[in-house]
């Protein structure tokens, strides 16, 4: 049980390493060198080409001169706050403007909170504890003192809390309707005011059935042309593109030993570099490196545009799988949300996700596949939240004084210096948990893949509900109760139902302390180290000194990254969760929590105008499970807090409190039939509206055209315009050439990552940026190669990974 | 514990009582003056007009003389089983048809289980018992030792239960994955084979928006001509016709007591019926009777005619709901499907019930009254399946010797007598439980209604849901668990999860006698009792001889009645839960199941074939739920040996046990997948090829004259032509003549039974049926009008009253 006096060490570390992070973004942002790092939406928006600078002197092109600006150094918080929501809407999409809406949410349901509880309980908490009339000393030292484990047992002042949790309860529930309310409202416009599109019109169908003597398009054709007559336009058919994905990947290669051999030639021009052809270069004949790649590529290039045509025309490559398209919305939503077939496993149909959002590997899985994943990847989920907890709870034995005694008696010495000590205490156990966490979100979201969803979006979504599953048993609950989640588990197994809130309940104002330092190592500083941008920085002055040519390879060495809902999100719903059953608990976590949703709410909002460019645009699909999970915490609330008054022999309050959760509940119920039909089914009337308007703005529209190559497998478009670039690249590899790579507008995001992976040539065989010399070619290339490796961290390499597949 | 003695007693009474009322029936069946009770459905299909007769003489009618026909007393088990499934189908209905499947699928399930359990298990459980060895009266005196428990514990001979639970298990999933298939097809078939029917085209559209300075009608229009443009063609308005429907109940009053004079006057010519005008008739003016009522019937008349004009003219008593009929199947099933307003809770659309399916109370509930109604519902619900069981429970304890012996001590030397001791062992138990679940189906039947289902297909299948519950709680668990469900409750809460099947895995055994018991009482006895139709029998008579004027008068007199499946599927899903239940703990148990099911198909088919006439068709909608409750006894029965075996400290078989419930899961969520949209959506493919064979067929169809009046209260249907003969009637009271009351075709049973209601004077004030003598005048009144309410007994008043508000 740490002290406030460890809380007040761990705030003070946090608020220190949040305050130092706070000053470093402060002095590198305003370098005009870091603008692309700091403000890389601009850049990718075209409102900003190029660096604002102070003066225009050489050294003001990269650092900062002008001595004023240093002292404003929080003024991108007021910057942040000025761009109104429908701006936010506009320039990032409505992903990112709902996102923000989560962290106002949570200030407007906790922040009236606070006072509340503040002002009722805490003073009824304190004047119930035995310890009132003892030295106020005494009184602060413990935390303890403040929450409901100072009421005595039977005391009728529980009905304080119970009144409390009444209204507060009412509170949520209200500000979790409107906001709801808002969310759907806001998408539906966001809906209705887009421009025309290709996901509007086109419904993808999945297990087409195989009708011996039809290939797939004539069945897909024949089908719908039948079935959908008066609206059917046209279809995309699907290929098996694996092999010819492995294709690339090998030419990849090749081309990356043929740029280092002509780099090598390059920096000693006397000698031609030479290779062996045998296994792994160890034998076979000594042949010219450069020719030798430059007729591999060649060859390779042939084979590749065979393939290709082989696979576009051989009917046996064609998944089962289609992307229709209609004529009008209206169709495409008709057709979305009915069902076709007698056979309800054939001839699935859902509204297409955006072309950048499909994820093609899964497009080919069977219906009975589907059942047996969902199946096999639910235990799986089980097992890893169950047993997942066994080496945390190992470190976490560790980080404490006494495992660490017992382990490291000699640190026996540095451990008794008091601040040492409050250090472990209040930073170690909430760090070690951290860490833990953070391979995990990569694990979840291929165990979504796997279960076989066909949207980058929906596998976020499920990897996110995996990852709060995991939070609330590991690390809500596995804090709250001492030992393994399977040990829990277990216990639970062998306990009473009505035992088992009574048992957490108990120990959950003992956590209060934790928690708080859980929320100030991970939400603060945390937050702080987010806005920071540390890996993207030192990245892109790598690239930056390295790498970049020209402009547009200086647009590609930034990385603006993104909200990573499937993160962010579940830690969300966790800081939720506390809050809401610490509400009444030990409101003195309030404040806390508050911070935590004004300081990440300003970030965000920074970060999200000036650096991160959404992959995707769902328009805000996640909402209905965010509101999901708060009503969830709310009812966990309750049934803890029903627990923990049992134990404080206020029994008489239970029937009091049962009625809540059921209140709750029926609230739930209610919001969901409200609401979330708005966020699965296109509403005919909305669909018909849109159509009209556009017949009447448009009447020639040529739809079919629009339509035709959306929905093809992006990597025939890439390779397509790599093919151009490349040929052009291998015949003229000493000139100086910028690629005339057009980068197709729907395409942005996987064409451009395909042709940063494609070409890596284009970065090392010429002219490098006049500010790095040319002495250093030899470990320029090395150090490039080795980042480019750094660079494709685990989540950017999976994702170029399932591109190709 | 009730001895196999006891058993045996009891299966002699219920054989016995059975194989009584089997004679009965088998005599009473082929009197040609029963032939309206025991055939009405040939009747109905106007297969046949009179009664089949052995000779033509005056006797020969009423009673069979051919004596050779007695002797064949059982032929009609071979006759039930003559017709074919389809012909089944053709003569009674999908529902019929699919109905007498859950039966067959019984059979098909614990016949092979039987044949197994009796060969492996009973074997098994004997030889581990200590009284192997010892006599065998000892080892048949009590049925324990065939069962499980007279397995010894930690006996490694608990793996041949568990074996044959996995075989069992995997068996009964088969059969059920055939089963699903089987009815999903045939739904299909029966829907692509139906004839052109209103409810094909039409949709039913709820919480019509209230548009400011729109009628709904014309609100409707607009909406659907906008969004549906291309399918859309009519509605139909639904009207508040609760204020009409008084004055019809009203008006029904006054004719009665117009009847009851004329009646009085035709007895006793000589004096003019007088009465007086005040309260009660107590005082006033005295007054002709007849005359007055006549005058008081004649200005209703004209009052009434003005509501109804009133009614379908005023646009504030239109209800926000329409019927939307459109020009194709395929643009209803778009409707239907489809969300059509961005408010979710507006335009609400499903697909139309029959007309004669639909209750018309409910149609007019808005959105969030639907979400309290199911909240407090539910409620009740809960508290009714938990509070229901006291008063059983004390009726049971009375019904045990000790309870008896205690409140009635003088009876002490009766039941000391052998066989009464073994009739009230074995037979009371199950009686009394019996006779409080009679009431029961009533009371869930109105909490359906009050949850605002529209259609009576729908609240039938709802009622038998909670139905369910019920008797999985109170017959299941409280006959299992001594004490009310209330205190199992309680209880439960206060174990662990893991020691709840354990408790209940240990009774199971030991309440194997009771529900042997309940079987023979319950199935047995109560299917040979639902064969002899003894209640319709005599009303029948009792009209035949005091109402029955005409042909159509005896036609009328006829209740075929209907399968009543809100009480039949939880009783029968029930057996499922025992069998299943009991089929590796006491295989015993499974003949008098297996015979259950062979007797009952037997009774049925029989009925469906002859007697039954269902009221609606709902296209077996209900196996969904029959397939998901046998999958819950599945997992009940599986849990419950897991419980049973950890109790017997074969822990070591859990991880073996737990693979089981999981898989079933598994198979559980892929039928449901894979079968249920055949029953809740109709697929489009069958829509438009419907479509098409009927364009091609009838080129030229005027689709909008069918579907007018289609979707009309019945209440304006059915009075209009009662106006018509009602009026004629009175004016020519005393004259014989045959109502010409024309019978709508989708109207049937509604406008018959309203007719039925509305027009007692047919039968009253004209002359009878040669055989009645003209003395018997009065008390025929009497007994007709006192049988007239008995008619209309709890399920047909309730009827009654629905479709007039």
């Amino acid at each position: 049980m740490a002290t406030l006096q460890d809380i007040g060490v761990s705030a003070l570390i946090n608020l220190f390493g949040a305050f130092l992070f706070l000053i470093a973004f402060a002095v590198l942002r305003i370098q005009p060198i870091n603008d692309r790092v700091y403000f890389p939406k601009w850049y990718l928006s075209k409102e900003r080409s190029s660096p604002r600078r102070s003066d225009g002197t050489l050294v003001g092109k990269f650092v900062n001169l002008n001595y004023k600006t240093y002292f404003t150094f929080l003024n991108w918080m007021p910057q942040a706050m000025k761009m109104s929501e429908s701006e936010i809407i506009r320039h990032a999409g409505l992903d990112s403007a709902i996102f923000l809406r989560i962290y106002t949410l949570g200030l407007k349901i906790f922040v009236p909170a606070m006072v509340l509880a503040l002002v009722v309980l805490v003073p009824v908490n304190v004047s119930s504890g035995t310890l009132f009339f003892l030295k106020k000393e005494l009184v602060v030292s413990d935390i303890d003192k403040l929450s409901i484990s100072n009421v005595q047992p039977k005391s009728s002042k529980f009905f304080f809390h119970i009144g409390v949790e009444y209204l507060f309860t009412i509170w949520a529930c209200y500000m979790l309707y409107r906001e709801y309310d808002n969310v759907a409202t806001m998408r539906l416009q966001y809906l209705a005011s887009q421009r025309r599109r290709p996901e509007q019109f086109t419904v993808v169908v999945r297990n087409v059935p195989d009708m011996p003597g039809h290939s797939v398009p004539d069945t897909v054709d024949q089908f719908f042309k039948t079935n959908h007559p008066e609206h059917y336009l046209c279809h995309q058919a699907v290929y098996n593109a694996n092999k010819y994905a492995k294709l690339v990947k090998q030419r990849e290669r090749l081309q990356n030993w043929f740029d280092y051999y002509v780099l090598k030639h390059q920096r000693n021009p006397h000698k031609k570099p030479t290779c062996r052809t045998g296994f792994l270069g160890l034998w076979g004949n000594k042949v010219d490196s450069i020719e030798y790649y430059q007729e591999q590529i060649k060859e390779f290039d042939h084979n590749m545009s065979l393939e290709r045509q082989k696979v576009l025309k051989d009917s046996k490559l064609m998944l089962p799988v289609a992307f229709v398209s209609f004529d009008s919305r209206w169709g495409a939503a008709v057709c979305a949300q009915t069902q076709q077939s007698k056979n309800p496993t054939l001839w699935l149909t859902s509204n297409a996700p955006e072309p950048r959002d499909i994820y093609w590997q899964n497009l080919a899985i069977p219906f009975i596949s589907l059942t047996i994943r969902k199946l096999v990847i639910g235990i799986s989920v089980f097992a890893l939240v169950f047993f997942y907890m066994i080496p945390i709870a190992f470190v976490q034995s560790l980080a404490n004084l006494q495992g660490l005694d017992r382990v490291a008696p000699f640190l026996r010495p540095i451990t008794r210096l008091d601040f040492v000590k409050s250090f472990l205490q209040g930073f170690l156990p909430g760090l070690a948990l951290k860490i833990f966490l953070w391979i995990l979100p990569t694990v979840l979201l291929i165990m979504s893949k796997i279960e076989g969803y066909i949207a980058l979006s929906t596998l976020e979504r499920r990897a996110a509900a995996k990852y709060y599953y995991f939070m609330l048993v590991n690390v809500f609950l596995g804090s709250i109760i001492a030992g393994t989640a399977f040990e829990q588990l277990d216990s639970f197994l062998h306990q009473s139902p009505s035992q088992i809130p009574r048992t957490i309940g108990v120990s959950i104002p003992m956590k209060a302390t934790f928690f708080i330092t859980y929320i100030m190592v991970d939400g603060w500083a945390g937050i702080a180290g987010e806005i920071l941008r540390l890996k993207p920085l030192v990245i892109f002055h790598l690239k930056n000194m390295f790498l970049v040519k020209t402009e547009r390879d200086r647009e590609r060495a930034m990385d603006p990254g993104f909200v990573d809902f499937k993160e962010t999100l579940p830690s969300l719903q966790l800081y939720f969760l506390l809050g809401i059953v610490y509400a009444v608990v030990t409101p003195i976590l309030l404040p806390f929590i508050c911070v935590f949703f004004a300081f990440a709410y300003l970030v965000y909002r920074h970060q999200i105008i000036n650096v991160y460019n959404q992959q995707y645009e769902s328009c805000g699909a996640f909402w209905p499970h965010v509101h999901g999970r708060i009503i969830a915490s709310l009812l966990i609330s309750q049934l803890l807090l029903m627990g923990l008054l049992t134990s404080k022999k206020a029994a008489d309050s239970t029937p009091l409190l049962i009625i809540l959760p059921i209140l709750t509940l029926a609230f739930h119920k209610y919001c969901k039939h409200r609401f979330e039909p708005a966020f699965r089914k296109y509403p005919l009337e909305e669909a018909m509206a849109k159509d009209k308007l556009e017949k009447e703005t448009e009447p020639e529209l040529n739809m079919k055209a629009d339509l035709a190559d959306a929905y093809l497998h992006p990597i025939f478009h890439s390779f397509e315009e790599e093919f151009s670039s490349e040929e052009k690249d291998v015949e003229s590899h000493r000139e100086v050439e910028i690629p005339e790579v057009r980068v197709d507008k729907h395409e942005t995001m996987s064409s451009s990552s395909v042709t940063e992976l494609g070409t890596p040539s284009h970065h090392h065989h010429q002219v490098y940026n006049s500010s790095s010399p040319t002495s250093h070619y030899a470990s320029a290339y090395e150090q490039s190669s080795s980042q480019y490796e750094y660079h494709y961290d685990a989540h950017q390499y999976e994702q170029h990974e399932y591109r190709y597949n």
